[in-house]
This record gives structure tokens, C-alpha cells and sequence, in this order.
């Protein structure tokens, strides 16, 4: 699937055109991104720059999972490129009137939307629109299943490459619920594809999915032996409402063995980054102290997250125009 | 009706002011709205350009009754037209506080809303708006109870006029549940001002309105002998929420007797359009197969959609300051 | 609380870097807003500037109680002032998946938002978000609990001031349930500020607060004998449903004492102003034809509003930006 999703993803020149996932994205292309991420970025602020990249384009937000949260960082990200965009919830939508998805989207390109950020609850749907519905609109996958959710791996990256000197050198190690994590996933591909040489994993073996070795990781079920000396530690949300009964320790119990408190933060590196995509659940995940502490970056997180949102929406819609232009010349 | 429906939309200069029906307008005003959004629309392309009409202007939908659909087509055109939109769904707003109509539109006149896109259960509602609460608005109707949705007959007309020459040698057939849909009363009067010499309707008996003979149409109960020879096929959704029970034929009876088919689309003409105002039913009104053919312009309406949109609001609010103007001067 | 509050709501300059709350700002500020407000009204219409104070900046409504009304209005005034707008309705957002409210907050920050409109159900909630969330941000107190609206004070001093010389020979009556009205408390600080001698109270007693009299206010019973030779009535909505049962008068007892009729308005000044801040309860507090008569200034507040709106929200950004490059600059 790798190259068939890769050529899925670039134009005839190699530009991007959908942002789908990072599988099967090269080194220069992700390092593309930070690299246009970072200069939206304000010097020594938390302010980003409004630039006109996307004037006179119009971004819709098809969300088929309700996500404030996610909505608002592609809706701001948009805003800053001076886009318009248009919000659909498609739960409440023309759906309930019979409209089967193909017809909706469908509709949607045909009212001049020129990007889709769509968020939906089952894996591939964005790669299934890209490439049955509507492929000459510009999508961007806004997390799919348990499968993906590539603009918070490239927010992590661009996290990691603003603090540390690159990804050569270091220990990374990802905690917590790797099974119902899309996060997950995103991040094992992001960090091998950008030349990281030890990536962890820390989880029970109940929160690990099959073949998860696949990825070139080492497992760890004990925290504490997993956390020695590591530079960054990126904890994931317990995703309380994905797991089903049975299959998960108590809160109380998973905080214990697995939670990032100052003590078993002591085993990282003394200067290790803890970083997290957010909401955080204190005291089941984290420990409030480690969250707020010097060393945590969660709060940059978001806010490179809507830079790097407004690199990938502005490099697709780039590719996307240069391969329409290709496609009407060569006819 | 007709001569006053037509002094409360136009100015005293003749222009549009409002936009509430197609009854009573002239076919030079028509032809000036379907030349406006002609000029919307890019050449070869999907798109629409943005332009600066409404810079500045603030254009509220108001919406009584909830459609997504096409709240997002006035707001798309709305943003192309560089205004600035407010969204209010009136159902959850205020009127819960126990303020009355008439109460929340005049306050939101006096929020210096320029225009209201007005979407009502009632028929006339939006004429009663125009005459009664707020005559120096411009007011927009985007579809009010069985009565009237003329926007969505303007965009038909232009989909009609892009792929054939004009309307005075054409023969139109409008097929399936007229008499609950707002759709084809406009639709009717649109092609009779255009000068369309064959305008048919299609339907069982029980889904045609009462006294449907004033508008100079064919009526046919059998769709195999309506269809003979037609150069336009515009299918009627068919609205299964207004229907009282008993008087509606099953969805596989409705289908076997008026569905569209490539059998029955045979009958037309061999390029015969195909139309429907959306979202379609496939295999209730329409068979996949035709709705996805070479004779569907059915996505090129949407697209239309948007740039008659442009078009009268565009205009009303042209014909708005204009009036506002003279009456200033003639204190 | 008065100094402190004062303090937290300027800059080191004295600037607006916060609007919280009328209490303890100087007569000079409030008439710096109102001079702003005026700014923004186009002479001779009911038509407000559109200006570039807030171009790229990012304006949150973060609305912890549902008011479609009051965020209507600041929507508005922000894309008046030309800002990017994000709604956010908490109550439905990621506070459900278990975040706190002081996360939801700072993510919002990290997200480079540049100002919060926030409306909460207690008494202090912006005060607090300002002195310990988010006190980089600007905020602007939308409501809180029964304490505080003050920039619907504020439009009602503007109101007062656009029909009236000034505020030094005045005698104004607040009517009504003062005891649930945010609006009372800051109405009566902002008179009293700008030099109004004669500030009246009418209520029945169950519907008055403890220490009314610290306001120096004068406090009436009887509406008849307090509405005499007053130049402004403010009428207030009835709050229905914040009242508890059984302090409340039937609606038709408390009308037939404390209703604004055509009878007891003749007992103030002949050309007295009639307010009320909306929506009105036609027939509870206030007789038809003295809301939509003469004397009635109601929906000119609603105007008056969008301006200082404006003025709040662009004089607060512009405090806010000093006080940082102020604290750059000394470190």
C-alpha cells in the first residue's frame, strides 16, 4: 500500500496534492513541511503570520465525527491563509435526508470547494475520497479511524526539530494506549521516515496492536525501564471512549504502572521533553506537575500545529493546482 | 398579486431590491440575472470567481427551518462576494426568550445587517418580511413553505440556457410530486416569462396541485407519453417528509410508474438534459445510471447554484443602496 | 476589589488591555470608549464602519452559556473590525471528553488566538481568566452571573450621551428586577462615574439586592413616584428564568405596577428616553406602544452596541500589544 498511497498523495512532479498519511512520504518532502511550518512562526512569540496563500480558495471542514477541537485548529489554520471556509458537521447534515456520502461530496465539489479537511470515523475514508470521489479536490486527512492522524505526527516533528538539533541522535519513546491510538501510528512512521534510530514503545501488552514490530520499534511493557535515558517522551491520551470493557486496566492501576509522574520522569534524560497531543487527562495519564513542568512542550504543540496545518493546506492546494494546470495542457 | 409582488421587489428606478419570487418580473430583469452570473463563472473550470461586491455589506441567513444544503450555497456566495456572513438558526435562538419575529428581525436590522437570506416554513413569509418588518433590508428567499424557492429556478434557467441556445424552441418536461414542491411552481413561471412555448408536467393525480392549468402548462399522468420528444428533463425530489399518509403512491410504485430511467429517457430527446434540484433519491425518482450519465448536468446546477446566488444578491443590494440613496436625497 | 479590579484592567501605560467590568475605571477611559464608539457610526444611517484595527488578529467567543444574541453582536463588531472569528459553544466542546476549563483555555491561547469574548454563568469568571488563565490574552467580559454586562452599560451610556448633552444635569430610572440584572449593577456604576446626579432605582423590594445603597442610588417602590420629571427610563428584561418561585410577582400584578405604559411614562419628562437592553417582553415590562413609540431609543441601542463592541475590543488590543512589547522590551 505504501507506493500506491504515496502516488495517491503527489502530483506528476512529486508535489503534494492530498495530505493523507505519512506512509510512503520521502525525507525531503516531510522535511518540506517543517521547513514551511517554521516560517509561519513568529520570531520569540506565540503568534503565527497571516499570509494570502489561500485567497479566493474556499476550505470546507467535513467533519463525520465531531471534533471541536480538531475542527478549530484546521478552521484557524485556514483563517491565516486567508481562506474562506465552511464548516459541515455531516451528521446533522443532508445525510439525514437519504444523500449517500459519494452525492454529498460530490454536491460540496461542485459548489467550488477547492480543499477538503475531513475527519471521519472509519480508516482510509480519506484515501477512499482522494481517490474515488473527488481526486481533483485538494483532502487532508483531519484523523480516520484508528489509522491516522498525520497532521499531529508532523506537529510532533516540528515539536522535536524546534527543540532538539534533528532526529539522528535520538531516543523517543511513545507511552500508553498504542492500540486505539491513530497518533501512534502517525508518529512510529514519522520518526523512522525522518532517520530517528530508537524509537520505543511503552505500553501493556493489552494497549499493543498485532505486528506492531513491523514498524522497527522496541517494545517495552515497563515503564521504567523503557523511559532510561530517552530525550523525548510523548505520552498518548487513554482513549477511555474507544476501549471496550474487559481489556483495560483501572484508571488508578494504569496511572501507577504507566503515568509520567516526576519520579518516573527522573529515569528520561534530565532535559527529555514531554509532550502529549492533548486534552490530557491529569492524574490518569499525567501528572499535573510534569504537564505544567519546565520541561513539558504541550502547549507549543498546539501551537505549531496550526503552522504545520498551514503548510500542508498550502502545499496541497500548490500540488493540486499545478496538476489541474498539467492535466488541461496535456489535452 | 402579481403587480404588487413585483413593486415590492424593484425599486423606483425598476431594480431588483429584493428577491422574493419569479412572479411578476420581467424577462429583461431574468435576463439580466442569468447574464450576471454568467459572468461568475471561469471559463472551462468548476470554479467561481471572488469578487468585491459586497465588501463591507453583512449578509445574515436566517433560517427558520434547517438546510444545510442550501444555508452553505448562500454563504459560499455570500464569501465570493467578499461580505461578511452571519449564520442564525432561529429554531435555537432567541424566540426561545419568548421574542417574537418580528422583534428578532428588526434587531437584527439594527446590528446594521445589510441583507437576510430568509429560509421559512410558511408560504409568503419572506414577502411579509419585505413589506412589513423590514422594507430597507434586502431580503432573499430561499425558499418559503410549498410557495416559492426562486433561486433554485434561476439557477435552473441558467443551466438550461449554458447548454441550449435559448428557451423559445424548447420543450421542458417537469416530472414527479409537484404539488408539494416549491421547486416547480417557480420553475413554471421562470420558463413562461423566458418565452419556453412547451413547458409539461408530469405526475399522478394525487401530487398535482389544484387549478395547475393557469400556468399555461401540458398536463401528463403518463410519463412514457410526456417525456416523447423533450429537450429538457428537470425530476422533482420527491419529498417524502411533506407527504401525508395515504395519498402518496409507494416508492417502488412511484418508481415503476415515474422514475427515470434509461428506458424512459429513451423517449426524450437523444441529448435531452437532465436535471433534479438535489439531493436525489437513486432508484426512488432516478436511476443511478441516468443521474450519473452524459446527459446529467445535475452537478453543473450546484455549481450555477452558486453563481445566481451571486447574482441577486449582488443586485439587491445594488438596487437597496440605490433606493436608500434617492429616498435621502428626496427628504 | 475596586483598585485591584482596576488595575488588572489596564496596562502600565493606563491603557485598556482587559474590558472586565465598569467598577473602577476613570470617567476619562469610559469617555474614551464612547468617543471611539462614535467613531465607528456612519453619519446620518444606521450603518457602521468597516475598519482594518483587528486585521490578522483572532477573536474567540468562548461562550459558556448560550446567548446567540449577545454573541451575535460581538461576532459582528469583530469582523467590523476586520479579525479572524472562531466560535467556540463550551458547553458542546472537548470540556465533555473530561478537559478542565483552564485547559481548554490555554489551548485556545496556544492556538494564537489574540482575544476571548467570554460569557460564563458566575460572577467573576472573566476577572479570574484574566488575573490567572490567560492574562496575555484580552479579555472581554460578554456577562458573568449576576454581576457584571458592561459593555451593555457602556451602550447605554452611549445612548444617553448621542441623545443627550452629557450626563451632569441627568435623572435616570433603572425599572425593574434589579436584584437578577447584570445589567442594573453596571449601569448604575457607569452613571455615577460620568457624573450623573440623580440616579433612581424602582423595584418592589423582593427584587432589589442587599446594599443597593452603596451605589448611591435613590430607591423607590412605587413607579409612579419615581418616574417623575426622570429624563432616561432603562426598563430591564424580567428574568423569568432566574428568578426563584415565590419571590417573583404574578406577570400581570408586576405589570400593573412596575409596567412602562403610555400612562406612566407621562410622568417623566416630556421627551424622556425609553431603553431597555432586549429582547423585551412585550406586555410583561413594557407596553407595545411605548417600545415602538416616539420616545423609544431601543433599537438604536442595539446599533450603538456594534460600536462599542468595537471600541472595547479595539482599544483592549491595542493595550495588550503595548504591555507586551512593553515587557519584551524591559527583559
Amino acid at each position: 500500500m505504501s507506493l500506491k498511497s504515496s502516488q495517491l498523495q503527489l502530483n506528476q512532479q512529486g508535489q503534494l496534492r492530498h495530505f493523507l498519511g505519512i506512509d510512503g512520504l520521502s525525507r525531503e518532502l516531510l522535511t518540506e513541511i517543517l521547513d514551511t511550518a517554521d516560517s509561519f512562526l513568529e520570531v520569540g512569540e506565540r503568534a503565527i503570520k497571516k499570509v494570502p496563500l489561500l485567497r479566493g480558495k474556499t476550505v470546507c471542514n467535513v467533519f463525520f465525527e465531531n471534533s471541536t477541537r480538531t475542527r478549530s485548529t484546521f478552521e484557524l489554520a485556514a483563517k491565516r491563509l486567508s481562506a474562506d471556509v465552511l464548516n459541515l458537521d455531516v451528521q446533522t447534515s443532508s445525510t439525514s435526508k437519504g444523500e449517500t456520502l459519494y452525492d454529498t461530496l460530490r454536491n460540496l465539489e461542485a459548489m467550488a470547494a477547492d480543499m477538503f479537511v475531513v475527519r471521519h470515523g472509519d480508516s482510509g475514508a480519506a484515501h477512499f475520497i482522494a481517490r474515488n470521489v473527488c481526486p481533483d479536490v485538494a483532502i487532508i486527512n483531519a484523523g480516520d479511524g484508528n489509522h491516522a492522524h498525520p497532521t499531529q505526527a508532523m506537529l510532533d516533528m516540528l515539536t522535536i526539530r524546534r527543540h532538539r538539533a534533528g532526529f539522528e541522535q535520538l531516543s523517543v519513546a511513545i507511552v500508553g494506549d498504542i492500540l486505539h491510538s491513530r497518533v501512534a501510528r502517525s508518529n512510529m512512521e514519522a520518526l523512522r521516515i525522518l532517520g530517528c534510530p530508537d524509537i520505543r514503545i511503552i505500553a501493556p501488552r493489552t494497549l499493543l496492536p498485532v505486528g506492531i514490530e513491523q514498524y522497527g520499534v522496541r517494545v517495552f511493557n515497563d515503564l521504567r525501564v523503557g523511559l532510561r535515558d530517552v530525550d523525548v517522551v510523548i505520552m498518548l491520551r487513554l482513549q477511555k471512549e474507544r476501549m471496550q470493557s474487559g481489556l483495560l486496566p483501572s484508571e488508578g492501576e494504569f496511572y501507577r504502572q504507566y503515568g509520567l509522574t516526576s519520579d518516573s520522569l527522573a529515569l528520561a534524560k534530565p532535559d527529555a521533553l514531554v509532550m502529549h497531543p492533548g486534552p490530557i487527562n491529569r492524574g490518569v495519564e499525567i501528572e499535573s506537575a510534569v504537564a505544567d513542568g519546565p520541561q513539558s512542550v504541550i502547549l507549543n504543540q498546539v501551537t505549531y500545529g496550526i503552522a504545520v496545518r498551514m503548510a500542508v493546506m498550502s502545499m496541497a492546494m500548490a500540488g493540486q493546482t499545478t496538476q489541474r494546470q498539467s492535466s488541461q495542457g496535456g489535452q
